[in-house]
């Protein structure tokens, strides 16, 4: 697998660094050598205009389907999608020939060309909407013309291709979709596990804030005449930490704070400050907020503040079905791999696949939690125990099936 | 003195706004219309190769000079600076005419055009460097080009000048130098008071801090595991306002703030601030500075955070002169106004001065503390009673020499 996951490295846009975007032909070769792969190992393919890539193998009926993704960010490390989908195609190696299994690996997860948000999952299920193929890159080229697609549907010319245009999806349903992937995250590494069962991927908010103040001379303006924007922005960044602190898996982050026109001797008039808050409840999450915003208007009323919140982006949180998370847990125990539950603060393929089927997520330690990044590695006694829990996992759920 | 700060508004280099540079067409003619004023008021002036003019009256002997400047920001108000010139003038018209007196108007205080420090005041005194005449404006020209100064010193040709070149200082002695300036600050409108005695003009020390934790993902690092450097800069930033706050008199300004590289969803891993710390008793605003380090130092220690500290700037405080100031605080008693007694957070042709004789300064109340800005502005009787209670201790003052 690890080897396979260095071949794969060589196919990019960028020499020296791995840059694999959305309808590259850095992409197309990688999933020309995973095709070559997967009809290696006895199963049927099939790709769509987008670029993805399926597999199917096995009797009738519905199947597990694994994947992830093989498009990577711009000098990214070789793991990260890459993982899932290889990982996948062991476990499909390991697999009796006749369990029903499907293997997909979807061509935009990372939204690098076309700044957008899982077009190859959406593209795979058939919810990406017409007008997205008018999404221009840095070129200005539109999704449609990059894949030869004419909007709203419909495909610009009689290309001899195994798929139909977009409008007729990949996806013919499933059993479940699974999907395994680095952590991107420190937790299990600072927990000295190799795996870890994903109960949820968390919901998120963002806002952008401004503390409105009074700017005033540095030097002239007495403590007490002060209507500092930074003392209320500082404030509210330690009541936030001090609530994720105090709220059990929610975490808050203030990732960019600046004061416009600011100087060494000018009080700050005014702060512009980012908030992004996650948790895998949504409940937890919304409650949060308001505790937060009611701290805040404290903060701001005792300072003669003014607080400004401007909500940026908002999703909700997709649980991983408890049923499959509680089998993947136990395929995990059987490695003899202690069990730890985590939610995954990051998007994955599975958060589009949650719509149209059960889903469930394995988690590998990365070292550091480095991901996005040529750092990114992984053990590769991890990798085994990943490949032999995903086995165990999906040959289970086979048998369940065949039983009910 | 009004209408004659509405007419020196008049002189700038920009239609519209008030921009009156060191060296300017604009600046020469303000100081051609003063020296007219001062003429017909009976002084004998003499002016500069920089620019800066000072007239005499009276009979001979140490006399009080009166003075500030007549050059400007950009886009400036009308009475920082000019205010104390003008109400100069009006108390050497209100003096008797054997009242020996000087008054001074300086070519440069503000720095605009070659972002320096009293370079008027000091060329007056005879302490400009040589090198300074090497110093460039935003075209290139050199100061010594400017003012047609030929580096080390001589002038470039022999035009005729009422003053010798630069190195031959036009001040001869003085009693004690005396400024009138508006506040710049919010003190007196607060404490609803037009008039302020100045005790020392502030001493200042300005760093540069980095804080440096570790970056990392903000939806997949728990709060537990993370080395925010936002979060010790947010306690910091309170420390040093809960510090300044606790010590009297002390200001601590923290005038910016930022995140390189930062974004919405990443935990920040450095952060770069600005300190700007002032007092009028030097020995308090080092033990501050002492105070403050030792917290940041817990701060930082108890965060896995490493903080730096760059020292941009220091200078100590001015004090004014104990005798004069009670002096001044007798004189303005008698005008029926409260003494208010308070330190000048930013620095003045004074602080120049008193490198070469006793100083006092007097404070206008200014509305909102606005300066540096065209919204700049004076209660018309405030400045009488500054014209009241600067004629009383000149007059005062020279009766006690006289006494003496």
């Amino acid at each position: 697998m690890l080897e396979r996951a260095d071949e794969l490295a060589g196919f990019t846009e960028e020499p020296g660094r791995i840059t694999r975007p959305l309808a590259s032909p850095s992409l197309a070769k990688a999933m020309g050598r995973l095709r070559e792969w997967m009809e290696a190992a006895g199963m049927e393919t099939r790709s769509d205009a987008l670029g993805n890539l399926a597999g199917r193998r096995g009797g009738p009926g519905p199947a597990l389907m694994i994947g992830s993704h093989l498009d990577s960010v711009a000098d990214a490390g070789r793991y990260d999608g890459i993982l899932g989908v290889l990982v996948g195609l062991a476990v499909v190696e390991a697999l009796d020939e006749d369990v029903p299994v499907e293997l997909v690996a979807f061509a935009d997860e990372e939204g690098l060309r076309f700044q957008s948000t899982f077009l190859g999952s959406r593209a795979f299920v058939g919810r990406l909407a017409p007008h997205e193929l008018e999404l221009r890159d840095p070129d200005s080229v539109t999704l449609g013309e990059a894949i030869g697609v004419d909007a709203p549907g419909g495909p610009r010319e009689a290309a001899p291709r195994d798929a139909g245009p977009l409008g007729e999806p990949l996806f013919e349903g499933a059993r479940a979709y699974f999907e395994v992937h680095i952590e991107q995250g420190p937790v299990l590494e600072a927990a000295g596990l190799p795996l870890g069962v994903v109960t949820a991927i968390a919901g998120q908010t963002r806002f952008n804030l401004t503390f409105d103040g009074h700017a005033g001379h540095a030097g002239t303006t007495p403590m007490d005449l002060r209507r500092d924007a930074l003392g209320a922005a500082a404030e509210f960044v330690l009541a936030a930490e001090r609530l994720a602190n105090d709220v059990p898996g929610l975490v808050a982050t203030v990732g960019e704070i600046g004061i416009p026109h600011g100087a060494c001797n000018v009080i700050p008039g005014r702060v512009e400050a980012t908030l992004d808050i996650r948790h895998q409840d949504d409940a937890v999450r919304e409650r949060a907020i308001a505790t937060l915003r009611h701290q805040t208007g404290q903060i701001c009323e005792r300072r003669g503040i003014t607080a400004n919140w401007s909500l940026i982006a908002e999703h909700g949180a997709t649980p991983c079905t408890p049923e499959l998370v509680a089998r993947l847990a136990e395929a995990v125990a059987e490695t003899g791999v202690e069990v730890r539950e985590l939610p995954s603060g990051a998007g994955h393929d599975a958060v589009t696949m949650a719509g149209v089927t059960d889903i469930a997520m394995l988690f590998v330690r990365n070292a550091g939690g480095i991901s996005h990044h040529p750092d990114e590695s992984v053990d590769p006694e991890d990798v085994a125990l990943a490949i032999e829990a995903a086995t165990r996992f999906v040959t289970a759920l086979a048998r369940a099936e065949v039983a009910a």
